[in-house]
C-alpha cells in the first residue's frame, strides 16, 4: 500500500506550496523534487492564497516564524480548506517561545489542518497549550523509547483524537495516528538529527504524500514517514569514511530520489495498532514487521 | 567567443548584487563563486541602491517576492541604470499570481533591463499582461521543442524587440534573443529540472558574464545560457548508481568552477539565426554545430 | 587545550542562537550541528529575546541585514548580556554600505560583544567608524599577509583593547586577540573563499566554542578558528578530479563532524604573543607551531 503512494506520488506530481523557514527551505525543495512532487514557495500575503489556489497541498513550518508570514499562513490555510486541498502543519519549535507555540495553536484553530507533523516535545506543547522544548529538538524526558511506547502511542492518539488532526510524531520510534488507527514506525537513522532540516524535508513530503493520495490520508502520511526514515537508512548505508553530516545530507535526498515503491514496500517497518477501548498497540508488541503488497 | 566571454568574467570577477529569493541564494551564491564572479546580497530599501552602487550588475529574481523587496529592487535597479550597469530579471512564477505578475511587468516598466531569463510560459505571461503558469515550472504545452522552435523563436524574437530586451528562454531548447539575433541552444540535460534553482542560478550567471563583457551582451547571455547547459551535461556525465538530484546540485556547480573557456569553445552548441524579415532561422535548421575560436 | 575546547563542545552541546543571513544559514546550521552543537534560528522581534534565554550563545550577523532584524538583534543581545551569554558579531560587509557600517557600530555600542569575527577589511571600518570593503570580501590592500602581520597584528589588538572585545580577524593568516594575548593562526586553505558562508560558518562555530568554555573565551574563540581552517585544509586534501566549490563545502562540514579533539590538538598551527609594551609577536617570528597536550 505504502509503496502505491509513492507511486501515485510520482505520477500526479503533486504541486506543494510551502510557507515555511529560511533555514531548511532549499532542502525541502529538493526533496519534494526528489520524490516527483513540485515546489513552491510564497509568503506575501498579498500572493499566498492565489498560490494555494493553484496547488494541490500546503505546508506550513514555523521554524523561522515572523509577523509578515502569519497572515499569509493563515489566508493560504482557509483557502486550501476551502478548496479541500490537505494542510501540513510543522510546529517547529513550539514551546521554545511563545510566539511559536501561540502561532501554532491559532493556526490549530483557525484552520482544519489535516497533518500535523512534529517531535514529541512540539506535540506536547500544542496538547498542554504550553510546555517547554530544547529549542527544535525533542527533549531527552519526551523522547519515545521501546519502554515508553505505549505511553506515549496513547498519548498521541489523544491528541489527535481530540485536536482531529492526523499527528506524525517522529523521532526514534515515529507514531502516526487519527485518534483511531496508529501506526507505529520503526524506519529511520539515528544521524538523520544531525543534518538539519530532515524534520522540515518530511513535513514537506508528507503535504506531497497527503495530497497524491487524497482518500487515504493517514496511510499516506504514514507511508511519508516511512519512506523519509528508509531514506535515512538507505543514505547511512553509503557513508564513506570521510563523509560526514554534509554529505549525509545529500545522500538521504538522492535516495529518496531512487527509491523505488518496491523498494518502499519491503522497506517500510511498521505496525498497525487499531482499538476501539484505549489499548493501544498492546497486543502487537512483537509482532513482525508487516510485509505489504503494492 | 563563448570561452572568451567565460574568460572575462573570471579575469575581472564582477561583484553581482543579487535581491533573490531565499529558497535557491546559497546556490546562486555559489553558483557566482564557481564562475570567477563575487555574490553580494542585499535587499533593504536603506542599502539597496548603495550596494549596487559598488557592484558591476545587479540580478533580480521574484521568486519569494514580497512587498519589502520591490522597493529595493526599483531601487537597486534605478542605480544601476543610471550608472550603466547591467540589471537581469528573473520573473520566477510570473503568472503563477497577480502578484508575481503585476510586479514583474512594473519592473519592465519602470526599469531599463538588460536581460530578462525565465521559462516560456513566464514569457508569455510578460508579453501577453496575462498567463498561466504551473508554479515555477513552465506549462507543458508552452515547452519549446524540435517542432514549435520556429514559432517560439519568433515569439520570443518579438518579445525582446517589443520590450527593448535580450530574453533568454530556457527549457529542452534555449532561446536567446535581441529581436534580431537569436540563439538557438541545444546545451543542457533534462535533469536540471529536477533540481531547485537552476534557473535562479543562471540568473545570477547571466549578470555576471554580461556585466564582464557589456560591449556583446547578447553574446554574454548566450554564452552564460552554454555554459550552464554544459555544466548540466558535465554534471550527470558524473553520476553515479546511488546518486540523485542532491548530489548532481553539486556536481553542476563543480562543474562551473572546473569548466576552463575552451572547454565552452568546445561543448556550446547553437545556432545563430539573423534575419530582417520576420524569417526565423529556417535557413539554419540542421546546419552543423558552429565551432569557433576563443 | 584547544583539542579540550572542542571537548567541550561536544560534551555540552551548547544551543546556539543565530540571527543571521538568508544566504548562508543552512550551511550555519549544519556546520553547528557539525561540531556538536545545536542551532535555532528566530528573527522576529516577538520573541528574539526569549529564544536567547534558552541558548547557551548568541550569534549575531549582518549579511542580509533589514529593519525587522535589527530590533531582534538588540532584544536578543540585552538579554544574553543579562544572563551572561556570550554575543558573536559577524560584521558582514561592514563598510559595504552605511547601513551596515552604523548597524554594526551600534550593535557594539548598544550590547557588550564577546567576539567580533570579520574580514579585515570589515574590522577596520569598524575601527574607523567608516571605511571601504569590497562587498563581503577583504579589500586587497587590506589583507594579512606575512609581510604585513606585525602591523596588522598590532592594529587589531589595539581594536580589541578599545572596543573591549575579542577580535577574531581572519584571512590568509588569522589573528585572534584580546588587546593583550595574540593567537596569530596560519590554518585554512585558500578555497575557503570559493565558497560561500565559510565566515559565516566560523562565526556560528565560534559563538558554540564560546559558549562551552566560558571561562577562557579568547582560547575558545582561537581554537574555533583553529578548527574551521584545519576543516579547510582536511576537506582540500580530500578533493577528486571533478570536485568543485560545492563539493568542498560539503567536505568542510563533514571534516568538522569527524574532526576529533586530539586532531584538532595535532593539527592547529598558531603562534601566540604576549607583550605589554607595544611589540607584537616580534619575539616569536619564526617559532615553531607549538604543540599542546589536550
Amino acid at each position: 500500500m505504502f509503496g502505491k503512494m509513492l507511486f501515485h506520488v510520482r505520477q500526479k506530481s503533486p504541486l506543494i506550496h510551502n510557507i515555511t523557514n529560511y533555514v531548511t527551505v532549499n532542502d525541502c525543495a529538493n526533496m519534494l523534487l526528489a520524490c516527483g512532487a513540485s515546489p513552491i514557495m510564497a509568503d506575501d500575503v498579498e500572493e499566498a492564497a492565489e498560490i494555494t489556489a493553484i496547488c494541490q497541498g500546503l505546508n506550513l513550518n514555523i521554524g523561522t516564524l515572523n509577523h509578515n508570514t502569519i497572515p499569509a499562513m493563515i489566508a493560504a490555510g482557509r483557502r486550501a480548506v476551502e478548496m479541500g486541498r490537505p494542510v501540513v502543519l510543522d510546529p517547529v519549535g513550539a514551546g521554545a517561545s511563545a510566539f511559536r507555540t501561540e502561532t501554532a495553536l491559532q493556526l490549530m484553530k483557525e484552520l482544519r489542518i489535516t497533518v500535523i507533523r512534529g517531535n514529541i516535545s512540539e506535540i506536547k506543547t500544542l496538547a498542554k497549550g504550553s510546555g517547554v522544548t530544547r529549542g527544535v529538538d525533542a527533549a531527552k524526558t519526551d523522547m519515545v523509547t521501546e519502554e515508553n511506547v505505549k505511553e506515549a502511542a496513547a498519548f498521541v492518539k489523544e491528541f489527535a483524537r481530540q485536536s482531529g488532526v492526523i499527528a506524525a510524531v517522529t523521532g526514534e520510534i515515529d507514531l502516526v495516528t487519527d485518534g483511531e488507527k496508529t501506526y507505529v514506525i520503526r524506519n529511520g537513522h539515528s544521524m538523520m538529527s544531525s543534518v538539519t532540516g530532515t524534520g522540515c524535508q518530511l513535513s514537506a513530503l508528507t503535504a506531497a504524500f497527503v495530497a497524491a493520495n487524497q482518500s487515504t490520508p493517514l496511510e499516506a502520511a504514514a507511508a511519508s514517514v516511512c519512506a523519509m526514515g528508509l531514506c535515512g537508512e538507505i543514505g547511512y548505508n553509503r557513508m564513506k569514511a570521510l563523509d560526514g553530516n554534509s554529505s549525509y545530507r545529500n545522500y538521504v535526498i538522492d535516495a529518496m530520489y531512487r527509491l523505488t515503491p518496491e523498494e518502499l514496500r519491503r522497506g517500510a517497518k511498521y505496525e498497525v495498532c487499531e482499538s476501539g477501548h484505549g489499548v493501544v498497540c498492546s497486543d502487537r508488541q512483537g509482532v513482525d514487521r508487516k510485509t505489504e503488497s503494492v
